[in-house]
Formats: structure tokens, C-alpha cells, sequence
């Protein structure tokens, strides 16, 4: 099958411009695309890192920054480094999670992370996303709903199959059992699913 | 000044690309390379780590070797996973440095990168470098003026220079005052280079 998996995080920077352009260009390729929010939390944890690389080691952090700031004025995105990093994309993963097979995913998606890098707001807070689910005229009660144990345990179970996979940070790219890494690889993921067989 | 500043270390694996198309890539573009020979084991020990993080952190590493596989095939280059990693690229590097100033020393790198790489054979050993300074009509002796103090405060200093540029990995390109990292980031390098006044 010719779809392509997109695993990201929503604190994470690289998914931020791999989010905003992942559903045009593999659109333009015929390549279905499947949204698959993941935590990396847990990941990090088991490598020992109880924050996010770019906290925990400067130069990289400071790399990143820069790169990423350049990467949104090649791809025409709006960028305003968060106060906070990383923020906590629970709420939010629940909540994509349980809307996996919704329309409107995509677009809610692409909302968080504008919220949390071009606004510098705080996604973590219920208020925040309420106002995004309205601006799509989804109703609020949909957060309740996120936070119920099935919708927990869906997450988790997404993480955990992410860990299985292999993943190790975000955004990451599968086109059948191939793993593409970073928001730089998401034109070689598309390319590998177009070369396998269509569904 | 529109020169291009190569960032590498012999035992990394994404500089082995790097090495082999920078210097046909910059000409094309008429962006002179200075070749810059350092050791990344510094700047890993100062982030606590004793070895590649390729190494440390197993789901990245099984990550990277397909990646690399992946582009020596983009990139038409041979490639054989080379049976120790990292090799110590220490008397190399020793080597480039004092050579830095040959016109042999691109295709000194690449035969060097190419034993490591291509074909599994021990960089550390100074009979295999010898063997290559031979394939180049260069003298033997060089090796031995590579292990002078001379020859390895120059290391030194650059390795020093590398950290405080903030260099935290290789291959690293290093146009103006802004950093590159990876060899996926050569073209955005080589555009950002070309982008600065000429010397």
C-alpha cells in the first residue's frame, strides 16, 4: 500500500514545518497520508533524557533554533520561538488521536502547531484548543471526551507502536517499513511510497 | 567573504557523502572549500558521552546506517558498513591538518573516507594512510610529520575552534557566521555562501 505514515509530536519544532506542507505535497503525489500523533516523552525517557535534546544539550538547541527560523522563511511560515519549549502536547495527541479518522484532523493539526510556534501560545491549556476545535466548528465537548480512558489508552497504545516501529524522535516518516527522519526526509518518504505497490 | 567552511571528522558517517560531492557541488556554484579536519570525541565527552551517540542511543543508530545505505545509493557511492565504529580518525585528521593547504588534500579525504566506508578498512592504521599518501605520489615521511607537536596543537587549536564556532557534530558547513549541519544541508549552505559578498 502507497500511504504514508505521519508520526509527529505536537511540542515537537521539525514537525511544526513538516505538518504545514505534508498534506499538499502528498496530495500532489497521490500518496494518502496518515496523521499518527505520538508522545515522545516516553521515548526520551527510556534514552535517559528527561527533557527535550535541544534543552539538554545547547549547541544543538541553538542549532536548531536557527535552522528551524530558516527553514519557516523558505517554506513562507510564520515563526515566533515559543517561551516555553518544549510544550506538553498531551491534551492535544488525545485529542487528534481520538479524531484520527475525522476531516477535519488535518486542519486542527496544522491550528496547534500555529498556535504553539507562530502565536506562542500555550497548547497545553484547554482553553487554547477549545478555541481551535471551535474555529472549526467542532464542539468543545470533544476535550471531555479526550481525556476519557479509552481515548488515553488509544494514545498510549500509539506511542507504544511508534516505539516498536523504531521511532526515536519526530517528525518521522513510514512508507511501508521504511523510516524517514526529519522534516528534511519527508520528499524521500514520498517518493519510497509512490515506488511501492498502490493499495 | 563567499567561501565555504567543510566541517568533518573521518570517523563520521553522513561527512562520507559530504566529502564526496562538496567539491564538484562548490565549483559548480564557484564557492572556494576550506577543509576542516577536527575530532568530534571532545566535543562528545563534554556532553557526557563516551562514544558515537549512534552507538549510545541503538534506534537512532539502526536509523542512520539505513539512511546512509539509502544515500550512497542517491549518491552512486559504494558502501560497505564498516566492521568497527567509529574508526578513530585521530592521525588522519592529524594528517589533513597539516596538509591543509595541498592541492591533494580533497582527494587524500575522499580516499580516506572511502577506505572507512566503501571498503571496511582500518583508518587508525598508519599503514593504510600510508598507503593512500602512496596512491597520491605523496611522501611516506608525512606521517611521521603528522605526529609532531606541531602537527597536533594545530588539531587541537582547530578542534577548539570547531567548539567555540558551536559546532556540536559533523559534517558541519560554515558560511559567514551561520552553521549547517548534516549533509542534507550542503545546497541551503552552498545558497547561503554564494548569497555573501565575494571575497
Amino acid at each position: 500500500m502507497n500511504q504514508l505514515d505521519f508520526w509527529f509530536e505536537f511540542g515537537s519544532t521539525y514537525s511544526y514545518p513538516a505538518a504545514m506542507r505534508i498534506e499538499s505535497l502528498a496530495s500532489r503525489h497521490g500518496i494518502p497520508v496518515a496523521w499518527r500523533p505520538f508522545l515522545l516523552g516516553p521515548i526520551f525517557r527510556e534514552q535517559g533524557w528527561d527533557d527535550s535534546p535541544f534543552n539538554l544539550y545547547p549547541a544543538k538547541g541553538r542549532y536548531m533554533w536557527r535552522d528551524l527560523e530558516r527553514i519557516c522563511v523558505e517554506q513562507k511560515l510564520a515563526f515566533r520561538r515559543p517561551s516555553t519549549f518544549p510544550r506538553n502536547g498531551l491534551l492535544a495527541a488525545r485529542l487528534a488521536c481520538a479524531a484520527s479518522s475525522e476531516a477535519w484532523l488535518p486542519e486542527f493539526v496544522r491550528r496547534v502547531y500555529l498556535a504553539n510556534f507562530a502565536e506562542d501560545r500555550e497548547i497545553a491549556d484547554a482553553r487554547v484548543l477549545e478555541s481551535i476545535l471551535v474555529s472549526l466548528n467542532q464542539p468543545a465537548a470533544l476535550l471531555r471526551e479526550a481525556q476519557s480512558p479509552e481515548a488515553k489508552a488509544r494514545l498510549r497504545s500509539q506511542t507504544d507502536e511508534a516505539k516498536s516501529l523504531g521511532i526515536f524522535g519526530a517528525p518521522t516518516f513510514v512508507a511501508g517499513s521504511e523510516l524517514f527522519w526529519g522534516n528534511d526526509r519527508l520528499e524521500s518518504a514520498l517518493a519510497r511510497a509512490k515506488s511501492l505497490a498502490p493499495r
